[in-house]
C-alpha cells in the first residue's frame, strides 16, 4: 500500500496530489476498519460476560454452584420445577406434593475437616416458596403417622453435615421429604443409605438420585381367556394437602473413579414402601436402570448417554430427541465392582420387629410378636404401633363378620 | 493506531507533503474505524439471528411460531418435555405415556377461507421422537378397547382443519391422545368440544388447555372416630406400554375480547372418564380453576397472574416463586358472560345409550337396555359392547357365588 502510494507520488505528474490524497485516505480507511472491528469485538466480549445466563452466574450460597454444575454434567432426570439448595437439587412435583427426585453430588475432596451440622438443631419445615395449594406441612404428616408413616428423607440428613444450613435444608417438607413407612425408614432404607455412603467413599465422585415410585399391579389375568394386559396403580394420599404416599422408593448411584480411566459404575435400587419382615441382601433390591426408567418416567444421567448426533439434535431445539437415545450405556454394574451391602444400626432391629408386626396375618400372630417385642425391650416405643395395628385388625374382622 | 498517527503528525520533523499525507491518513483511519464498527455490528446481527435460541427462530411449519408465542404470552401450565406442533403445544409425560396437557390457540383472523384437513385422511400414529419405553402405540389402545376405551383427542381434530398436516398432528398417540371411554368421548365430551368451538367464535382470541386428571377418592371415613383424612388415587393402565387411563378429563378455556377492554373470561370443566347416563347442563361440570389446579398440580395461564415483583423474582432465577403467586385473578367467569352449552351430534344419542348400558347394575337391567338399543337401531354398533358388558357381569356374579 505504502509502496504503491510512493510509486504513485513519483509517476503521476498531473493530478498527483489529489490521487495521492485518495490513496492515503483509502489506506487510513483500511487500517481504521480493522481497528473498528477489533475494538468492537473486544468490548462485546466484556458485555457478554456481564449478560450471561443466570444459571451460569456463580452462586453465593456455599456449594450450590458446584452442585448444580456437577449434576448438570451428568444430566437431570426431568426439567420442571428444579430447585438447587446447598445440599441437593430437587424437582418438585405439585401433583404429588413431594419431589419427583432429589440429586446429590459427593466428592470427598470438598469435605470440611470437621463437620458441624447436627440433626438435633434441624426441624422439618414448610417450603416458603411454594404456593399453599401444593405445599405439604407437618400437619399432613401427622395424619400419616396413624398409618405408620414417617417423614422420610430423600437426601439423607447424615450425608449433609458440612454446615448446619446444609443439614437444615434436608428437612424441607416439599423438596426432600416423602411419607415413608417408619419400619422401612428405620431398617432397610437406612441400610441402603449406609451402603451408599460407604460406596461414595470408594469413588472420586458420586451422584445419587433418590425418589418416590408408584408401581402398578397387574390384575385381571386370573381367567385364562383374558388376553389383554391390564395394570392398576393405587396409592394413598395423606393430610389436608393430599400428599402422595409412594408405593416404593428408589435410589440410583453413579460412581466415577480416575484410577478406572474415569469410567462410571452404576446401580439402581427399588424398595417397597411396605413392611419388609425379612432381612435380604441389598442386591435383592437391585433393579435394571432402564426398567426403573419405565416405572418412573424418569431418565437417569442422560448426558452420559447422548451420542454427538443426539446432542446436536437437542441443541437444534428438538425437545428431547428421545427416539435416538438408545446409545449403549457407558457404565458397569456397581454391585459387581464394589460390595453392595450396608450394615444395620442398633435401632434397626426394633424396626425389623415392627415390620413383622405390620405383616402379621392374624390377631394371634400379632399378639405373639407383641410379647416378643416386650421381652426384647421395645415395649415403650412400639406400644402405640401395636395398639393401632390391633385396632385396625379388629375393625377388619368386624367388617367381615357383619 | 490513533495515537501513533497523531504522534507521527505532531512530533516527527516532516515535510509539508508528508504532514498532508499523515493528516489524510488520520482522517481515513477515523472513517475506517466507524465503518469497521458498523460493519461488525451489522454482520453480528445476521449472525445473532442464525444463532439465537431455537425457540425464538421463526418456524417454517405453518402457524407453530404464532402458536408458541401466543401460548407463552399467557404461560404454560408446566415446563418439562414441551413440544410445539402446527396445531397445539403439548407437555408429554413419560410417566403417564400421554400428555399432561395440550394447549391450543384460536384466532379467527388467521383462518384460511376454505379448510382442507379431513379426518378420513388422518390416522393415529406413534410419535417418532419418543423413546420406545415411554411411547404409546395403537396396540396398547387395542387392549384398552375391551374396557370400552377409545383413543380420545385432547386437541380435537375438528378444531384443526386448516391444513391436512395440522389435522394429522392431532392423531399423535403420545402428544394428543388419552384412553377415553367411548360413551363419554362420543357424547358429553363431544358436547364440551362443540361448546368450546362456539365460545371461541365469540372472542378475538381463545386459549384452550385440555388434559387428563387423576382424582383421588376419600376413604376410611365410615367410622365416626376416624379423624384423619385419607384419600386413595386409583387408575388403570392399558397395553404393553402401560398407558395411564385418567379418571377424569379437564378443559380450561380463556377468552380475550378487544371490545371488553381486552379483559379475559375463563372457565374450567372436569368430566369423569366413566359412564354419564344422564344429560346435565354443561355448567354442572364447571370447576373452580384453583380447585382444578389442586387436583392436577398444574398452574393455568400463570403469566396473567404474575405481579411485577413476581416476574422480577422469576427473572432472577428463582424457579417459580410460587408463594407469591397469590395475585388476584384477572378474569371473569366465562359461563356468566357467555352461554356455556353445546349441542348433541346425531350420533351422541347412541353413546348416551351406551353409557346407560355401562351403568346397568344387573343383568336384567342390561338386557332391557339392550332391547331398547335394538329398537332404536343401535344393534350393529352396540352389539359387541353389550356382549363384553354381559360377560363381565356374568364373571363377577360367578366370583360372588364361588
Amino acid at each position: 500500500m505504502f509502496l504503491s502510494s510512493y510509486a504513485l507520488y513519483h509517476n503521476c505528474p498531473m493530478t498527483w496530489q489529489l490521487r495521492q490524497k485518495a490513496r492515503v485516505f483509502l489506506a487510513g480507511t483500511l487500517w481504521g476498519s480493522l481497528f473498528g472491528v477489533v475494538i468492537t469485538l473486544s468490548l462485546q466480549e466484556q458485555y457478554a460476560i456481564a449478560y450471561q445466563k443466570p444459571s451460569e452466574i456463580p452462586s453465593k450460597e456455599g456449594n450450590s454452584d458446584l452442585l448444580e454444575r456437577k449434576c448438570k454434567q451428568v444430566g437431570y432426570p426431568s426439567l420442571d420445577n428444579i430447585r438447587v439448595t446447598s445440599s441437593y437439587v430437587s424437582a418438585f412435583s405439585p401433583f404429588l406434593r413431594t419431589s419427583l427426585w432429589v440429586m446429590e453430588y459427593v466428592s470427598h475432596d470438598n469435605e470440611a475437616s470437621s463437620p458441624v451440622g447436627t440433626r438435633s438443631k434441624s426441624s422439618f419445615y414448610k417450603d416458603p416458596d411454594i404456593i399453599d395449594t401444593f405445599r405439604a406441612s407437618n400437619t399432613d404428616y401427622r395424619d400419616g403417622a396413624e398409618l405408620g408413616l414417617s417423614r422420610g428423607h430423600l437426601a439423607p440428613a447424615q450425608m449433609h453435615t458440612q454446615t448446619q444450613k446444609e443439614m437444615d435444608e434436608t428437612f424441607n417438607l416439599s423438596l426432600n421429604i416423602v411419607p415413608q413407612l417408619m419400619s422401612t425408614n428405620g431398617c432397610d432404607w437406612f441400610r441402603l443409605e449406609k451402603m451408599v455412603k460407604n460406596l461414595s467413599k470408594k469413588y472420586n465422585e458420586t451422584w445419587i438420585v433418590t425418589g418416590p415410585a408408584f408401581i402398578p399391579n397387574e390384575y385381571g389375568n386370573e381367567s385364562e381367556n383374558q388376553k389383554q394386559k391390564v395394570w392398576k396403580t393405587e396409592f394413598t394420599l395423606i393430610g389436608e394437602k393430599r400428599v402422595a404416599v409412594p408405593t416404593h422408593l428408589f435410589k440410583v448411584v453413579l460412581g466415577k473413579q480416575a484410577s478406572l480411566g474415569s469410567k462410571y459404575h452404576c446401580a439402581a435400587f427399588l424398595l417397597p414402601n411396605s413392611p419388609i419382615p425379612d432381612e435380604l441382601p441389598m442386591t435383592k433390591y437391585q433393579i435394571d436402570v432402564e426398567e426403573l426408567e419405565g416405572l418412573t418416567g424418569l431418565r437417569f444421567f442422560p448426558e452420559l448417554r447422548y451420542t454427538d448426533a443426539q446432542r446436536n439434535s437437542i441443541e437444534k431445539g428438538h425437545p428431547l430427541a428421545l427416539s435416538t437415545f438408545q446409545s449403549p450405556v457407558k457404565w458397569k454394574d456397581m454391585c459387581k465392582e464394589s460390595v453392595c451391602e450396608g450394615g444395620y444400626a442398633s435401632f434397626s432391629k426394633m424396626y425389623r420387629h415392627l415390620s413383622k408386626m405390620q405383616s402379621a396375618k392374624s390377631i394371634v400372630e400379632l399378639d405373639e410378636l407383641w410379647s416378643e417385642a416386650q421381652a426384647l425391650g421395645y415395649a415403650t416405643r412400639l406400644k402405640k404401633d401395636y395398639e393401632t395395628l390391633k385396632d385396625a385388625m379388629l375393625e377388619t374382622s368386624q367388617d367381615m363378620q357383619s
